[in-house]
């Protein structure tokens, strides 16, 4: 059987550190691996599979035969450094936003769109967390009755924002719970107790970057005809994203009909029993690679709506579960 | 000038005891305050415009000889009391949902729909919370560009709850800062660090009685036409609720128009500069009458479509201030 050397560039941030978990628990045979990272993190020693790794600085030359390189180390050092992993063979897959709507990149999530993947690619990008999540859930249901819109509203986990802000939102709470004062550093306004319309840089249109990712990378993803609109906040919550969806779509659906679509779909776990108490919510998807998806009701406001409620791990299926399983794609279909 | 005799029955919960606050410094002349809660909170000395009043246990012998109760005590009670009242000539302004969809009931947002106010009513509804800070907005929109369709997702905060939530939320985040388990009594799940989709009672549609209220109370407030579809959520906020607002008109509205027209709506607030990280949030809501809108943009996905992102203090005008500004309203109509 084949082994394959891997390589995760930003090892030591939030995402790094999932993505090396993924993979120790993912089915890839691993011959080498080779964590990267600045030098905050360097020197680090993780286990993996029963061996000792250690951190080193991320460097070109450590991309040196490498099949896969998992990149998790913001747009900046991935517009630099995954073109010279390409140029040396390397599959790179990465998840900045720094190649993601590049119209000679792949972005992929396997189970929407893993089909598109020919091999030949040397950089596939892993889409932004908030359009992962809603992108497998919305695949199978517009294969079945063709979304003509969708109007999301996020509710976003700290995490989202690195390791600083997981610190940040701790620091507050704790700050309350003795009576100090709540300071905020990585956020423009205070997270405890308190939610922020505003993930990302604003332009001109009063749009959030992150709002143009998900309708951007939804189209890319899907369909180029789905309308998406969107509003992205961020929320006091650690770990899981959570959406309020609405969409329209050509055919009608009914909620028992999207709910037997989505029992079948890979990746979606249907948790909608709301008379049990029983509905997606974040503390029950942190820590799953699975995206969840409940509360499926009919939209009465037009002729054929739906509402779905979709919750998943942003570090996991929000980024590093579904890196590790685009590399699990490309080993099963013979593709690297 | 006439002074009022005023009752407040539920004078120890989370929103009569904000009744009495905003009663205090709105400009109605009190005679004499009466307030009445249950036994748990009977006996309890509340200084209002520098007399002290006693909560006393209550009874309907209380409401003799009042111009106006305002009623904070459920929907139980006040199915029970609040007709006693009204039969003794009393004008009752109930903030539960007991009369809220009475055909012959009126539901009032004074700024909104008060001209429907005859004086000749004895129980005038106070609408939901989520509802009030919606419709504060959306009345002076639709007068200029007849609102089709509504989708709104919400961000509630646990005080619209009442004490006990407040507490619970409180004595989560001091569990976890001290490393010791999360308890939930009052909501089904944990809401420290969580989302639930999940406020009031779930019906056979999937959808939950908050949700329902928006749809119903928006139609009767505002114009039974607008198409209001809702997903409200319980988020980790002790006060102050956010909602996430998106409309088509028949009428094209651009944000500038929706903007000039807003500046001018009574009891509405502007804050929207994205630029200068300006947007309404709980923490600036917090303790204040009005209600903010921001993030007002186009929405690209269909013709005329807008955006508004609307917070407002649940307790204030989303319950206590309305209910005062309908009194106040009756003062100065000189309808009591």
């Amino acid at each position: 059987m084949r082994k394959y050397r891997i390589g995760v560039v930003g090892a030591g941030g939030a995402v790094g550190q999932e993505m090396i978990r993924v993979l120790e628990r993912s089915g890839i045979p691993v011959e080498d691996l080779r964590l990267m990272a600045t030098e905050r993190s360097a020197g680090r020693k993780i286990n993996f599979r029963g061996k000792e790794y250690t951190i080193e600085v991320t460097d070109p030359a450590k991309f040196d035969g490498l099949d896969v390189a998992l990149f998790s180390a913001g747009a900046g050092p991935s517009r630099e450094l995954a073109p010279l992993a390409a140029e040396k063979g390397v599959v790179v897959i990465d998840n900045s936003k720094a190649w993601r709507m590049e119209p000679e990149i792949p972005l992929i999530v396997p189970e929407v769109n893993g089909q598109v993947l020919t091999g030949k690619e040397r950089i596939i990008a892993n889409p932004n967390c908030s359009t992962i999540q809603m992108v497998a859930v919305l695949k199978p249901l517009h294969d079945a009755a063709t979304i003509k819109r969708v109007v999301v509203t996020t509710f976003q986990a700290v995490s989202g924002s690195g390791h600083k802000a997981i610190q940040e939102l701790d620091e507050q709470i704790k700050a309350y719970a003795q009576g100090d004062e709540m300071e905020n550093h990585v956020y423009p306004h205070r997270i405890a107790f308190n939610v922020l319309p505003h993930i990302d840089r604003f332009d001109e249109t009063g749009y959030t970057a992150e709002e143009w990712k998900m309708v951007k990378e939804t189209e890319k993803i899907i369909d180029p005809k789905i309308k998406v609109t969107a509003t992205t906040v961020r929320v006091p919550v650690f770990r899981g994203h959570s959406e309020a969806v609405n969409i329209e779509t050509k055919k009608k659906l009914t909620p028992d009909a999207a709910r037997e679509i989505l029992a079948k779909a890979p990746g979606v776990v249907v948790m909608d029993d709301p008379a049990g108490n029983i509905y997606p919510m974040p503390i029950l998807a942190s820590g799953k690679d699975e995206t969840f998806v409940g509360r499926i009701r009919e939209d009465f406001s037009i002729e054929n709506g739906l509402h779905l409620w979709i919750v998943a791990d942003n570090l996991l299926k929000g980024a590093a579960t579904n890196a590790v399983q685009i590399a699990e794609y490309l080993v099963n279909k013979d593709l690297l």
